[in-house]
Order: C-alpha cells, then structure tokens, then sequence
C-alpha cells in the first residue's frame, strides 16, 4: 500500500476506556458537575485520543501553513493578485504576519509549506519546499489538478504532520495561504455537503456584490463541467480543490494517524477536513475546530463535521490564525483534567454526596 | 472626597487620538481590512484605554477572586453547605481550582481576597483578608448590607485593583466565590436592567426546578421589601448585593481609574459590571467580556452593557476560570497590532492601492 492508505488504515476511533475514566474524573473534580461546559468534552476528547487519563497538555503546538496558488484566479474571482500569496510566505518566514504574532503569544511554532506557489522560491531559507506544480489548472477549463497531483499533495501533509509530530510536537494547527483559495474551498464544500454553491460561497477577504456573483457562477460552471462524486474524495479534490486543500487533508489524517490533535482553522481548513473525513471518518476525533470564520461555507462545514467552534469572533484571516488563537483554549481543557484537585483530595463538600446521604 | 468618590472622578473616557492611530494601523497591518474582527475592536481599545499606539500587550496579568458568603443561603436558593465557599478559599490558596489551572495555563497570577467568607479564615497564609462581615444579611428580611459596609466593599475592590497595578500587573481579571452569589447576581441585575426576575434568574451550579423556583420567588420578595432605585446604586448594592459583587465593582472602577483593562467572568461580575458602570459609565470602556455564562442573567448583563464575549462555550463555574481563559485573546489582539508588519514594510500589495491605481 501507498502511504496514502497504509496512514488511513492508522486511523483509529478514540479509547472508549480513557473517555470513561476522563469523564468520571471530571465528575470528582472540585467544581459543580459539567460546570466547564465545552470544555469538559474537548478533555474527554483528548484523554480518548491519547489512549489514557489524565492526557498530557498538547504542548509544544506547531501550526503548518500551506501556501498554493489556484488557476482559478484567472477567472476574476478576487481582487487580490496572485503575487500575494508568495509575498506573504515570506512575510510568514520573515515573521510579520499575524499567524506569527499569535502563535509567538501562544508559544507555537510556525511551519511555512510551499505546495504550488506560482514563484520560485526554492532558495528561501526557512521554507519546506514540496511545491507539485506552480499553482492548480483553472477548474473551469479542466480538473485543477491529476489525480496523481491529489494524491501527492494528501502524502505532503501526512509527511509534514509526521515530521512535526517525531520533532516532539504534541499538537498540530493547521493553516493556508493562497489568494483564490476561498473559490475553490466553497467548491469542495458545496460537493462534500450537497448544498447549493449559493450557500457556501462567501465574500473571503471582502469582494463585492459583481465579484461574489462572478465566483459563484464560476464554481457552478465547475462542477457542471466535472460532476464530482462525493464518494470518491481523490476526484473531488482533483477537479475543484487546491493542492494546499489535499496537504491539509493530508496533514489531518496523519493527526489522527499519530493521535495527536489537530486544531482547524477557518473555511480552508474546514473544506480540508470534510475531504479527510471522506477518507476517513475517524480523523474527525483528532479534530478541534479552533473558530468560526463569517464565511458560510465554513459554518456548513463545521455543521456537517459536527465539531462545534472554540472561537466565534468574526475572523475571516486564514493562515491558522483562528486555530492557533484556540491553543490555550484546548491546552487549558487537558491541564484542568490532569491538575484541578477532587472533592476528596480537598476536602471539599460535594453537594451531590451531600444529597445522596440525606437521601 | 473619599476613595469611592475619587476613584470615580479619575474614570476617564478613551483617548480618542490613540483610537483613531490603532484603527489606521489595523488597515495597513499585511491582512485584509477588517479580517481580524472582534480582535480590531479589543485592539483599538486597549490603544484608547492606555491613550497611546501600540499600546503594551496587557502581560503579567492577575486574576482576583473575591469570596465571600450570603444571608440568602438560608432561604434555601442552593444545595451546597455554606462551608463550601471558605473550602474552595482554602482550595485555591492550595492551587487546586480551576482557576488556578487556567491561570497557570495562561501565565497568571491568582490573587484570592475575603470580603466576606462565614468561617475563621484570619491566620491562612496567602489569603488577603479584608472581611467586611461573616456573611450578609438575608436580603428577604432587611439589606443585605449597611450602606457603609457597600462603601467598605467597593473600596476593598478599588485598594486590591490599584495594589496590583503597582505591582507591575497590567492586565486585570475578575472573580467570585460565594455559594447562592448568583441569588445576589440575578436581583442586581434585576434592579440594574429592569428585566423580570423570572428573566434574570438561571440554575447557577444546577439546581432542580422547585429550587428555580424558589430562587425566583426569593428575588421577588427581596424587590418587593427594598424597591432599589437604580439610580442609587449604594442602594441597591447595600440592599440586594454581596460583599464580593461591590468588591468586584470597586475593583472595575480601580482598574479604569488606573487605564488598565480588566477581564470580566461570569454573571456575577456582570452584576458587578452593572454597578461599576452605574457609578461610572466611562469604566465601560476597560471592561472585557471575558466569557458568555449560560446563566441568563449573565446575557441580559452584557446586552445591557453592550460587551461581546470573547468565548462562549457554556462555561458556568465562576472563579474568575471564562475570564482567565480569556486573556491570550486578548493579549493576541494587542500583540498583533504591535507587531504585526504593514504592507509597505512587508513589500505586500494590497488590493485596496491596486484598485486605486487601477481607478
């Protein structure tokens, strides 16, 4: 087998006996029962991914970025040339850019991955260049990408997941750079959750009425053209999606494979995980959806992946910003469980002790 | 003029140079106008709140727990023992809170302060005492508190605010323990946002329905005996409150006289936010919504206030814990508006001088 299928194969549900243990020890923690709300369910989670109670903290964290470009930028879909996306995997390796300035107060680290950026930056130091082709092929005109293409960019993620996971890291965040690429996200979305490309194609990074109209036509001409079978993920991915799409599917399964989780971004990150899970429905537990971008693919996506947002703040910024932001958020969870003393170590009164013995 | 009145008259309204300088900044930060949300807003006004752009990133940060028990507890509103509140005293002076967890996650310091805590707690190391009284007066049968003892409260919150200040601390976090404090809280915010008790009123630690009940009619004949006036704080403070809500609203006014911001908790810091804004309506202005509660009182408070919660995933502990959770968002937001770089500096182009140029 490929490296493809030997790391979905990997893919596990979560350990039923470290989810009990998680959630009776939540239960005996010195606060009101369920009182830590979502948060309660993010520990459980992670004790069942980990394959033990208490988890340890998902710390160091890294958040990989995935830079492409998109031939579907040819069809005016944004007003942003496609320059922008190589200018800003250098302002990510220079360390100007917001993802940078989170993950610093975060204490993560940043992994910039050129998968199909449409400049030559071999000789950029810093970059992990794994770059397929110089950007995708217009899906208009043909698929954006082989089959082949598809494949090598799912085992780009799995790698760099891999990669980042044998260097200790305990927590994956995973991030895109690629003007265009909301296009092509509201494309998959539209596939993978059967709803009308109307409602998941949205404004990206802020285009006007003309522009959303024109982008909207331009997905609906793309899958009338390709017909993509959702039972078929490498075809989907193939004729509409992005190759930084396939690295982040990829980067998701080989999470899951390594049981580590994986804290997901906006609408990028959100079409990436619906093909993940086309793959392979358990990587869903390896999943943390860090925000809720205002675009409505993303919202559609996360309802369809049944993972509800630790963030809501009206982010629409992509590069892992929102997912790297949530961090404390699921290290807090698991530092809770392991650390938060029990009604009985504390010497604290439990009302519900205290019900059951006037009972 | 005393403390109280003081502190009041230093809260200031925002520098409105600083603001209009951060809002020009955010839109040549290297990201599209307005991609970062709510994290704009906070950003701007820190700016404003330290009357200078960038402002610092609000680090170290402290979280003060006021404590403190209520005469309500007799009317049956709770199935927790009153000693329960001088044990989470002890627990959290141990490490063994949640709050202390979070904090801890989040690099800050926990500062635990008894107004008012119905036990013996003078000779426990690390805890700053600074009782008002045993506990309040039953507020069904006469005010909870004298006038005076509102005064004494408010100024123990202002004295703790402006110790930590001088401390070093530049970024301030409220919180509360008091077992039946959310009796007090709903009847605050009852008075505070003239809403129906039946409204205001939540299950606080989970409570069943005879005890919901129960609550609401004990709020319902505490309102009926005193009538607050809303426009008399001190009053409806003294009447209905706990020593830990005019605590907290002290510390509020403290936080703003010195232009710090302070992080708000749940509903019972909303109540107190009701107060702090009922004295001072510019303190407002450096309070953050740290977390929604799933208290209703906790919603109608920052509707009434008009804050948005930066996390809202059913939390329902108190502590300080949603504020505390709270803080690496907002030090991100600030943070990002001090280093994050512009598109001249980055040599990115951005699409809003394109279409200038193309125009």
């Amino acid at each position: 087998m490929s490296k493809l299928e030997d790391t979905i194969a990997a893919v596990r549900p979560l350990d039923e006996v470290a989810i009990a243990e998680a959630r009776a020890r939540q239960d005996r923690m010195t606060k009101p029962r369920g009182s830590l709300g979502v948060l309660e369910d993010v520990s459980v989670r992670l004790a069942g991914l980990a394959g033990v109670c208490p988890p340890e903290v998902p710390e160091p964290a890294a958040v990989a970025v995935f830079a492409s470009d998109h031939g579907v930028h040819a069809q005016g879909v944004t007003p942003w040339p496609q320059e922008v996306t190589a200018q800003m995997v250098l302002n990510f390796l220079a360390g100007g850019a917001v993802v940078n300035v989170f993950a610093a107060q975060a204490g993560a680290r940043v992994t910039v991955v050129d998968v199909g950026v449409a400049a030559n930056l071999e000789t950029v130091p810093g970059l992990l260049s794994h770059k397929i082709a110089p950007g995708t092929a217009d899906m208009t005109e043909g698929p954006a990408m082989t089959r082949d293409q598809a494949r090598q960019a799912l085992e780009t993620g799995i790698k760099v997941a891999e990669g980042l996971a044998l260097s200790g890291v305990r927590c994956l965040a995973a991030g895109d750079m690629g003007i265009a690429n909301t296009t092509a996200s509201a494309a998959l979305i539209a596939v993978l959750t059967g709803r009308d490309p109307r409602e998941v194609t949205g404004r990206g990074t802020g285009i006007d009425d003309a522009t959303l109209a024109r982008k909207v036509d331009v997905i609906g001409r793309a899958l009338a053209l390709h017909r993509p079978d959702p039972s078929d993920p490498l075809g989907v991915l193939a004729a509409v999606g992005g190759f930084e799409h396939g690295a982040i599917a990829g980067f998701i399964l080989g999470a899951a494979a390594a049981r580590l989780p994986v804290v997901l971004d906006g609408v990028i990150t959100g079409a990436a995980a619906l093909v993940a899970a086309a793959f392979a429905p358990d990587a869903l537990a390896a999943c943390f959806a860090g925000h809720r971008s205002v675009e409505p693919g993303h919202d559609a996506a996360l309802r369809h992946l049944g993972l509800r947002p630790l963030i809501d703040l009206d982010l629409r910024l992509g590069e892992g910003t929102g997912a790297v932001l949530a961090l404390p958020i699921l290290q807090s969870a698991a530092r809770a469980l392991r650390d938060v003393a029990t009604f009985d170590s504390a010497g604290v009164t439990d009302k519900d002790e205290v019900a059951t013995l006037d009972a």
